[in-house]
């Protein structure tokens, strides 16, 4: 039997999203729906003096408009303990964007025209729009009742690290800022929410329903069961969607107290200052390292940008960071700490990676850093750090946190068969030396990040109930085959891949007679949801044991039906026949129709051929890769080109290599333009100078070359299907890939500190600069010096109500390819 | 802890219901719907020469008008294999009612309008509206492809019977008409069919959707799970909503046409020619006894009328009833046989105990007559033949059918206890000698009834499946309790019953922690039904198993917690503790909680609170009952009144008295009716004369009496719950009491033979024919004395297209109170 796990299978889910046929949350229709707007703060901070809803009331179709005061009593959104944030602003708002008051009208238009017809008086409090302004001397605490904005505040170890650090041969530090995203999914958020006498259904474009409905459930004190929430096709999340909004309680309670199903979609504007952004990391970081490039010690220090209210998951994000940051490499001790702090813009959460790409990108950098400095080449320096695959699994110093089975040489070696890198530098070589030409740079990164979230104690700090899956496998009497799955899909294409799992666990079912579903909390009723790379490794073992139980029931139903020993049954796809015993056969479709005959069945057997069952990950996995990127640089214009992007990943067992390759490019797409493109701006007054696409800049096709993807396959142990996760890695590798090309290509300059995104002004200022001199850079008024291109964290913060101008960012818009 | 099973509870289902957020069928509202109607019949048996469907295309609103030959290869409904109906006839018609053509329309009105302008050519035929003349020498066969009308011819048992009768002391024979009925439910058929890329989706008004889903999913060639059906509240039902109608394939095939959801409700009057009806047996009756009375043999012969189209319920209705033929009583030799017969009317199937109420109306009318015939007390000929406790289980001589335990004495002795009967007998005697007082009629019912189908191999006869069912408990991790059950209810308080069971099983959960679901086959994916009286027999059962292992699952998590040994846990509604160890406790909810926290479980135990089981009944079960009744018969015009009724039953464990007495009650309005009120009547051309409320009398408060109802509870050991079932056994017992009854008041006169419903005239007409003697009232015109009243069997048909006058039934809307 072929198996169909490792086989490149064209995805389920595309017949009907090709074909218009899919379902999003816009597209639900429920009979008399109303929709309901936002009026949002266009305040960072300030005091709410009044809000006067008479004239939008008094608009046709109005079905009403609330505000805090209105709904007294509404639980706030899920956050960290005494930092819930409320659905609606009452007396302050923290950032622009924040709700203040909700409207109901007969249609979408009729709601915004209310909305726009509210009036709110403001009066302006201190702005602290960055993490320097926030954490600065007499700073306001942002959110009520806490003594500071450092809302978190964290050594995770100190060790030898300092004597360590003291005693290394050599020693450099690097300051990095891993720039505000927005996930800017092509679906932007939204709910329908419907409350009948049977409870509440919520249709929601969410990675994850069954924690939605969980904290419903809670917030509005019904039992669980009487909340439904179901995700429909969801465009995708990239973690984003992960977060709890407002939105799911208000339209809940609107609906409730209308007795009308009640919808919200976002525009793209609204999108971009509602939905959680992500990364946001200052780092500031210490390596001692020796004459080889070994490194010794180091220290990593983060502050977290949380937004105005931070969450379980924003507020944590540097742990993850901070266990990752040793990457594929045997570093002596680390000492970390982190801060988080809230300033007055949109809250920050999980976004692709979610605190692990920021790890790769600092110790990808501190390693091509240390390279630079001893004048090595950065794969040397890689190679001499590099954790053996003898050494696997390899504990980090970090407790628990376990690297699985990898080849981390063998991912480099697979990369530089790929590459030609001597001839690449070579040509980079002549290039510095021919100022016609472009330059040209190589980057690396070889990265380790974290997959297969739980296991259930570490999972359950992010808030989650647990860190399991489960799936429900049921063959129906005709032998089709229904697999029903805890997690649920963005774009995945989870479809695809559990039914392929389900396929082999099952026997050789062939795809076409399985169908998998999920995202409704209704019909699979216990789930955690998709996030951290998990769905594969996590749901995927569920999947393969629940399948595996129905085929060893349908295995004794067989034999009990033929006559024979279990032993001598073997299967060929939809049938069961005797070994060595020709025409002694019968059909998968009739041993399942016999399951519903108990009459019919071995003795004691129970009716029925359906099974629940659940895994829990012993250990998170680990997928790694070793990519690299060529670039090239414009000298005139400080323009970025990717020529070739290679990727060499190990995500351990490959279920569908058509699915792991989109996994893979996605991601990348998403790193590149995280190096290159985009960036949410604030200005000094905490507005968005980012709300909406002509201003962030995502990727379009010429800025994504076309990709070489390849895998090294080892499995790991700490699940049966020996998969690791792919969701996030791309994401994690792009950026230090990047970014250590276009370094490179600039290092003849001197170049060595570049904040991303790479916009061609900054590559040309840095350029310029490094040119021209530092010295001469700075007093010439042309452009700042690399160093100066954020605000100084020692900086008073500035005067109340005082316009500032755009500390940085402003040039974003200026990306024209 | 106080039992909750045998606990008055108030129905979870009222509160809902009564403030008007009940949900049938015509509430469902999908976006886009259109309307569905039918072009209906109006001939009894003609050739369709011709269909214009083009004005009505023209009409605006209409969607389509579809003919069969529009349709080819839709699937007929499901059917006895040769047998099966078309959804829309094509070249002849059989019935008044069987549909024609469908038009689809923007709303109901529009349908309505298009249907009326569609003209349709008739060539009428020789129509069979009787079973007599059905089975006339030379009648054609109505049904293709059949050799004569008769669609079964099956002697069951020959035995000794011959022998037996032979050698009685005593012989008498009866004839008993068991007339046609309508099931009536007061929310008609209809059904809403969505079909999009995921599948179809009927929501229908039936009592078993899992059995509609399996049949839609053959015909349509989808996998079951493509196929979803939803019973939303379903306002009655009574045996009728378990026929598969065409307007399932018919909406669900113009939804995939149209692209939209296709809505189709019938009105009353299509409700009475579309809906199958129910009864509708001819049954001759030869019976040898003993001077005692003892039912020495009995020879039955039973002629069953399918209608137009038989299917294998209606087809196998006389199989139960002869079945159950000998009552709850010793008879000897039982020879029997049966005929299933189509006419040119309505198809019949199943009606509130389906071929089990023939059999005791039967047997009870026997016992009347033989104790009639030897001057005796009914009771004393009841007495002596009624199965003593010690004899049970008591094998009849059908194979299979295994009387459970019972104690029919005491049942007959506490109904006598309330009864008073001495004094009722002088009342009535009395009564006799006074022509200015009404007559007074005492009647009797011991009957047993078959409750609590399968098991597996009976049930599948009938077109299932299988005759399990399943049960799904879950907990949720806050403490509450969702139970999924395979029954779908229509009016009968399944939420209340179900959830007192769990209660129970899981240790004593408050109620109104526990929510019962049915009725979606995507939630709950496997089911049978409801029908036959078993949900609370099969399905509770399923429900206290898969209860039970959840509550052990509890026990042992919560000594875990509690780190003591299971044994010494012991529970207190939400509350486990430690038994002898003060204050050593946990809560339900929180041991809920743990049981999805992996690390926190006893080593090895599976994740989730959540546990699917089935429960297959080892036999049928028993319900059995001793009702009387008390009736006064107007002198001058005939009009029947119930006076007083009593019912004592045993469904061994009554789960809630309350619910319970609402069972037993409402068959027993029906019984009533079937005996004064209700009949469709046909005239001789096939015409349903009966096609509106006005003409078919339901019963209305005035018809039926306050009862006074009892229970004896011997449990039944063919199940764990000792539940025999109640939803039929009113129905069954009730006919039988009240013609007794008036045929005791009217003893004196000689009259012993009255067929249903005893209308005023009839009863009238019966008195007058026996005081004038015979021979007068067949000369004087008056009316046609008893054994008239319908058409001679020997008669030949009625000549092609020659209208013939009502035969009987005309007198219907006579009966005015």
């Amino acid at each position: 039997m072929a198996s169909m796990v490792g086989a490149t299978v064209v995805r389920k889910e595309d017949p009907a999203l090709l074909t218009g046929r899919g379902r999003y949350v816009d597209d639900i229709q429920l009979p008399g729906a109303v929709s309901m707007a936002f009026v949002r703060s266009h305040q960072a901070h300030a005091r709410v003096t009044a809000i006067d809803t008479e004239a939008a009331r008094q608009l046709p179709g109005v079905l009403g408009v609330w505000t805090a005061a209105d709904l007294e009593g509404l639980p706030a959104t899920r956050s960290i303990p005494g930092m819930e944030r409320p659905c609606l602003a009452s007396d302050t708002v923290r950032f622009v964007g924040e709700p203040v008051a909700v409207v109901a009208a007969q249609d979408r238009y009729l709601a915004a025209d209310a909305a726009a017809a509210v009036v709110v008086d403001y009066e302006p409090l201190p702005v602290l729009a960055t993490i320097e302004q926030a954490m600065a001397e007499g700073a306001a605490p942002i959110v009520p009742g806490q003594a500071s904005n450092v809302v978190m505040d964290q050594p995770l170890t100190e060790g030898d690290a300092e004597a360590e650090l003291a005693a290394a041969p050599h020693r450099t530090s690097l300051r990095i800022r891993n720039q505000r995203l927005a996930a800017v999914p092509i679906e932007p958020g939204g709910c329908v929410a419907s409350w009948d006498s049977t409870g509440l259904t919520l249709y929601a474009t969410v990675q994850a329903p069954h924690p939605v409905r969980n904290e419903l459930a809670v917030m509005f004190g019904l039992p669980q069961h009487e909340v439904r929430v179901v995700a429909p096709d969801v465009g995708g999340g990239f973690g984003a969607k992960a977060s709890f909004y407002p939105e799911f309680i208000l339209t809940a309670e609107l609906s409730r107290r209308l007795g009308r199903p009640v919808k919200f979609v976002e525009t793209r504007s609204e999108n971009l200052v509602s939905m959680t952004h992500g990364r946001a990391q200052l780092q500031d970081i210490d390596v001692g390292f020796d004459d080889e490039g070994r490194l010794l010690a180091m220290r990593v220090a983060i502050v977290q940008d949380c937004g105005a209210w931070p969450d379980a998951t924003g507020a944590g994000l540097p742990t993850l960071t901070i266990f990752m940051s040793g990457g594929c490499y045997k570093v002596g001790t680390i000492a970390a700490s982190f801060r988080s702090v809230t300033t007055n813009t949109t809250p920050v959460a999980a976004y692709r990676g979610a605190g692990r790409p920021e790890a790769a990108y600092l110790i990808e950098r501190v390693v091509d850093v240390v390279a630079d400095e001893l004048g090595r080449d950065p794969v040397d320096v890689r190679r001499v750090n590099l954790i053996q695959p003898g050494e696997m699994p390899f504990a980090t110093q970090w407790p628990g946190i376990v690297y699985d089975e990898s080849d981390y040489p063998r991912l480099l070696d697979t990369l530089l068969e790929h590459l030609d890198y001597e001839a690449l530098k070579r040509e980079a070589e002549e290039r510095r030396r021919d100022p016609q030409r472009p330059l040209l740079g190589i980057g690396f990164s070889t990265f380790v990040e974290m997959g297969g979230f739980g296991p259930s104690p570490l999972f359950e700090q992010f808030g989650y109930i647990g860190g399991w899956e489960s799936s429900t496998v049921r063959m129906n009497p005709d032998g089709s085959v229904v697999v029903s799955v805890g997690t649920s899909p963005h774009g995945q294409g989870h479809e695809t891949a559990f039914a392929q799992i389900a396929s082999d666990a099952l026997g050789g079912i062939p795809m076409e007679r399985i169908t998998v579903r999920h995202g409704d909390t209704q019909t699979i009723q216990e789930g955690i949801g998709t996030m951290g790379s998990r769905a594969i490794p996590v749901c995927g073992p569920a999947v393969q044991r629940s399948s595996d139980k129905v085929r060893q029931k349908l295995l004794q139903i067989a034999a009990h039906l033929l006559e024979a020993s279990e032993d001598d049954i073997e299967q060929d796809g939809e049938r069961f026949a005797v070994r060595g015993t020709p025409g002694a056969e019968v059909t998968v479709a009739e041993v399942a129709l016999t399951a519903y005959k108990p009459h019919k069945l071995p003795e004691g057997m129970e009716i029925g051929l359906q099974v629940m069952d659940y895994y829990e990950p012993t250990n998170l996995s680990y997928p790694s890769g070793a990519h690299a990127c060529v670039v090239e640089v414009d000298r005139a214009t400080g323009q970025v080109s990717v020529l070739r992007y290679v990727a060499v990943d190990d995500c351990g067992t490959v279920i569908n290599p058509l699915t792991a390759r989109g996994q893979v490019e996605g991601g990348l797409a998403q790193g590149i333009a995280q190096a290159l493109l985009e960036e949410v701006v604030y200005d000094g007054e905490g507005q968005p100078v980012t709300s909406s696409l002509i201003d962030y800049q995502v990727p379009g096709a010429p800025d994504v070359p076309g990709m070489e993807t390849h895998h090294v396959e080892v499995r790991t142990s700490f699940n049966p299907l020996g998969a690791k996760g792919l969701g996030e890695s791309g994401a994690t590798a792009a950026p230090q890939a990047v970014v250590n090309a276009v370094v490179d290509a600039l290092s003849h300059l001197g170049v060595r500190d570049l904040d991303m995104p790479l916009t061609p002004f900054r590559v040309w200022t840095a350029m310029r600069a490094a040119e021209e001199g530092r010295a001469a850079a700075a007093s010439d008024g042309t452009g700042p010096p690399p160093e100066a291109m954020r605000p100084d964290p020692a900086a008073p913060p500035p005067p109340d109500g005082m316009p500032t101008p755009p500390a940085d960012g402003d040039d974003t818009w200026k990306v024209t390819p």
